[in-house]
């Protein structure tokens, strides 16, 4: 199974994210993968600031939703996008996993919000593990913040997941946060992870760094670190550092790295009741 | 508060570990030092085999506590040593952390085994968090294995500890455990981590790597890798690669950093509940 991360330049005013987003899936397409992984909100872009944001919701079976499906089914393969989903008369930071036949395989609300944007203009989601089937392998969905709490991500591990697909808006100075918390995260509960940020413009620039780490906790394919001023526009509409990484899931090395180490199965679940009780 | 890491180099037929473990904390005590963290069985050695260790055995209260307790008096600095406990008929993989006065401050047993030695020789430990207080900081007890949880460390944060003091007896080629599992530990639950390794022969070579870090996740005090090749004996019987890292424990900056990003308060642990479930 072949996975493909699309870290994405976000400015204003510039060409659609939908039709960059399209152009992305036909390259990944090409390129042989079967998943391709979007930034956070990556059908609209994160920090359009509380109002903009809001507005642009819709729910999970709106126009947003046909369009993706037809992107999906075109390119033939899944694809993972990001939205603001209204739902319920809330707001829900949410991914869609769609297939390649432009059916909704998964559907995820971020369960962990991050500072003031976050929690201000979103609700939080209530399901901490949702997974698809995509090319033989089971792949699990969280984002950005979300990463960062190795208990959801152990509880994706515990039920099954192979690969974790984690949309991101990743800012400086938070680079160990990519570098750091994602490899512990994917050798500690012996998975692999894609982790697809922006690079780019934002309040305190989008820090690119988008990888995928393999269940031994190694960089099997990785961004360049974004470049720390803010990127010229180029002719097409590209931000510097925006990338399409490509990387082969082999289930294989899962066996492998959970028969090295075992992990999952040296836990001592009866000595964790802390780790559910009350803050 | 000032805490130091003794790096013991292990071979065997050298001058008595505990000598040695007597002079480095004369040499941590007259850098500052409050607390000595020493690495795991750091009385007997580690990869004696599981005969050996278990013939060197002794209860929490036994000769070793004496002699420890007279060495942490004598140096005038609190002391964490790791040997083989026999109690209740088993042997239990374990440190004591006495006090700068000789008294036993806290006790635990390795609950986490790991690999073929351990679980041949040892009995796991049952009581996840153990605390002492230490020049005003609140000192946790880990061994090894038992940090490479996320778990238990996350334990250990909500029940208030400040500085985890880890004794271990890590081998190559994990070099990994160290460099990156160690700091996403410190970082993602917002504690000092004082992890303190052996260095020199073993079946795979001791890869050093020893270091503090802090709620930041960033290294304030490491050890040289360890030398590839198995390092020759010099004349005062010391290992290359053997090392005193000393620290600060600012109780300031694990304020700052919990402060900038609320990990511990952000958490969902109402959506944690697999973590706790059967294997």
């Amino acid at each position: 199974m072949r996975v493909a991360c699309w870290q994405a330049g976000q400015r204003p005013a510039e060409r659609g994210l939908v039709a960059r987003l399209r152009d992305a899936a036909a390259k990944a397409a090409g390129e042989g993968a079967d998943l391709l992984v979007t930034p956070e909100l990556s059908a609209v872009g994160y920090h359009l600031g509380r109002a903009r944001t809001t507005d642009l919701a819709e729910p999970a079976d709106g126009p947003l939703r046909e369009t993706m499906s037809r992107l999906a089914a075109s390119a033939g393969l899944a694809v993972v996008y990001g939205w603001p989903e209204a739902a319920g008369g809330g707001v829900y930071n949410a991914v869609q996993l769609i297939d390649a036949h432009g059916e909704v395989a998964a559907h995820y609300r971020k369960t962990h919000l991050y500072g003031d944007f976050d929690t201000a203009t979103f609700l939080p989601g209530d399901r901490p593990v949702v997974q698809a089937r995509v090319g033989g392998v089971t792949v699990g969905l969280l984002i950005c913040y979300d990463v960062e709490f190795p208990e959801i991500v152990r509880a994706h591990a515990l039920r099954g997941t192979e690969l974790l697909a984690v949309p991101t808006a990743l800012s400086r100075p938070w680079e160990l946060v990519a570098r750091t918390l994602v490899a512990a995260r994917a050798f500690e509960s012996q998975l692999f992870i894609a982790y697809t940020n922006w690079v780019g413009t934002a309040p305190d620039g989008y820090c690119g760094l988008s990888r995928v780490v393999g269940p031994d906790g190694l960089v099997i394919a990785a961004s360049e670190p974004a470049p720390a001023a803010t990127p010229p526009t180029t002719g097409d509409g590209k931000a510097d550092g925006e990338a399409l990484l490509v990387a082969d899931v082999d289930p294989a090395a899962l066996a492998a790295a959970r028969r090295l180490t075992p992990y999952l199965g040296d836990r001592r679940p009866e000595l964790y009741g802390d780790l559910t009780g009350p803050a």
